[in-house]
């Protein structure tokens, strides 16, 4: 698997050269670089064989059938837009990978179809809203999205026209029913492989996501003659509730809790803080689990305030259930880590991917692969190259099992 | 006192309206409104027999002189200039007060003249750089001052001039040998004061104050893809160590320390933070305290940083010690408070003064006014009637006692 994985890394480093901005890779959903992925991944489906076609939201999704195939597809793929000033893996590396899928169901001369789908959208970082190819795919694209905007004032409605698409299709775009299932490959995006020494895990989960606002209001005073029991701190209240904020996450099994945005008013050095905003985001892939850990940061800062004479205020902004991934598919991926003298490692997804959209339609696994440094969202961004030998010798091992089941 | 009192609050009141700006208070050093206070004042001071001068500095100094004077003078006074958008009593009051001071010492047949100092710049705003009236009064005026700018480039030297001032002769403001001592009084600027009911105090020290800047350097990271025991949160750091500030601060009498000033990067809601820059301003009257309190503090932040992995930057930017107002001079006020039947309060002053400038020259006194609110450098800054009353009756009994003294 050395050669392919060599193989699959050189196509992401070329892809990463189809960028927007000359010496980085910024490529936004829809935009003059994405005709150049789009035409490079085209030819190179069909040398293999496929027929490649383009769907109303930008998604290439290119069709592999076996002679005398019967029976439902397997589709396999990631996204193809970008962060701006990204690595050159997050996305691309699961597209590339989901090609070599085909190579090997070939040699393997599995019995049934394979689709690959290079996302269109997943980052949501030119109309603000995120997984606008999958939403398609999945049968849940809501038009209202079709009014959005982006930074030029263009809609999406218009920004699909002017990619020589028609936005009334994207409804067509949506899967049918014979599908066996969906299979993404993408960066851990965090450190955990890396801290355990593993080259891939399988993904039980897409973490639920609370996101919240707080602000504590206290009074800005003089630094120099307001004495300690007089002053309502807004900032040493703040630091009280993030100090609880990262004890309750490091005191529950699986979940993260951060604060990772801060501003204090009037932030200056001679002046008592007279209020501080807060974002909060936690995380868990049990649903309960998080709200409960909201419900208790919230009453913590209450406490806080109340016992400062400081008030707060807070509201939620983002309440997302996790996404558990098909049980069957996941055991399959572990089954082939094992098979292939791997730890069967299985992890939570923190970040949301398009599987997780997907999984709404079909039962949809993940394998991840280790993120060295844990980078991810930067040009430093990178895999090793046994990591993606490794997860082609666990792909190599699901396919050929599940063409035992499927076949 | 109650008239003398309405009457000093409407003279406070009154020089607010000269102003740079229409509406708010703002008197910078040597701006166009400067020249009317100093017309108002020359008119109050010729009305009461003073003559009345300009030194090189801008300072406005009336001098009563008694028939058949003998001996040293008492000097009296405070600042005319303000903040932006100010109030119409720092500084401003205690001009107005020293002007009923010649009243009082008239009816009172002081046999000592009073000198009464309407300083020209105290906070700092024009040239960044505070107190220059009473640097020059004080004799320790550093001429390299004069190269300072404000922010239309004009420096200060040529500030001077176009004052219709001489800057080379600014050496001729300072203080001769003939001076009993300096009285400032001065709106207390905090809630002190107000908590404890109280008109006046006597100030016994100026604290003095360490100011410091400290950085965290953790690492950025995707809040949802990063376990917390594979964190380096510079923000977590930060709150452990503000909350120690805090508790230090609340543990030893007299100590204030603040971290008023905070910024946080990336500061997103989805990446941990990278790093965090904060302020710590330290105050106390005694300097050893204070710089006990310093050194804990950047143990502690070293402590923490090192237990997270996160490394820490810090360096002193301000370490000015504590200046002690004279004993007798600040007994003289007590007991003059005590006679007149109020409670002998002292306090430490956490804000700097003209009174810190001049103390190194000549023996110098600080009464503080009550603040209603604790509010100061704001339009709401205002006194009560009745405070104003109660300096002037402790003023009137200080006077007596002192012309027994020095008679």
């Amino acid at each position: 698997m050395k050669d392919r994985a060599q193989s699959v890394i050189a196509t992401c480093r070329r892809i990463a050269e189809m960028s927007e901005e000359p010496g980085r890779t910024t490529r936004r959903f829809l935009t003059p670089p994405v005709r150049d992925v789009h035409e490079f991944l085209r030819t190179r489906m069909e040398s293999l064989g496929m027929s490649a076609r383009m769907d109303a939201a930008g998604n290439l999704r290119g069709l592999w059938v076996p002679t005398g195939a019967l029976g439902k597809r397997l589709i396999v793929g990631s996204h193809i837009d970008s962060v701006p000033n990204a690595g050159a893996f997050d996305g691309v590396l699961g597209v590339a990978l989901a090609l070599e899928w085909v190579e090997l169901a070939q040699e393997l001369k599995l019995p049934f179809p394979i689709e690959v789908i290079a996302f269109s959208e997943e980052e949501g970082v030119r109309f603000g809203v995120p997984f606008i190819g999958s939403r398609a795919v999945a049968g849940r694209f809501d038009a209202a999205l079709l009014a959005l905007k982006d930074a030029d004032g263009i809609t999406l409605a218009d920004a699909i026209r002017a990619f020589e698409l028609d936005p009334s299709k994207i409804g067509e775009a949506a899967l049918d029913d014979h599908v066996l299932g969906f299979v993404e490959m993408h960066i851990e995006q965090g450190p955990v492989l890396e801290a355990e020494s593993l080259s891939v895990a399988a993904v039980t989960a897409i973490a639920g996501q609370s996101r919240l606002k707080f602000s504590f209001q206290g009074h800005a005073n003089h630094v120099g003659t307001t004495p300690m029991n007089l002053r309502r701190d807004a900032l040493a209240a703040a630091a009280e509730w993030i100090v609880a904020v990262e004890a309750k996450a490091e005191s529950t099994a699986g979940l993260v809790a951060t604060v990772g945005k801060i501003d204090a008013e009037p932030n200056a050095a001679n002046v008592i803080a007279g209020s501080v905003s807060l974002s909060l985001d936690v995380r868990h892939a049990d649903d309960g689990a998080r709200r409960a850990a909201v419900d208790l940061l919230v009453a913590r800062a209450q406490a806080i305030a109340d016992k400062r004479g400081v008030t707060l205020d807070w509201a939620q902004q983002v309440d997302q259930p996790a996404v558990p991934m098909d049980e069957h598919l996941t055991a399959d991926l572990t089954n082939a880590m094992l098979a292939a003298r791997m730890p069967d490692k299985r992890m939570t997804s923190g970040a949301g991917h398009d599987a997780m959209v997907i999984a709404a339609s079909v039962p949809a696994a993940m394998l991840f692969v280790r993120s060295p440094g844990g980078i991810s969202h930067h040009p430093s961004e990178t895999v090793r190259e046994e990591d993606v030998a490794a997860a082609l010798h666990v792909a190599r091992i699901f396919l050929d099992r599940l063409a035992a089941r499927f076949g």
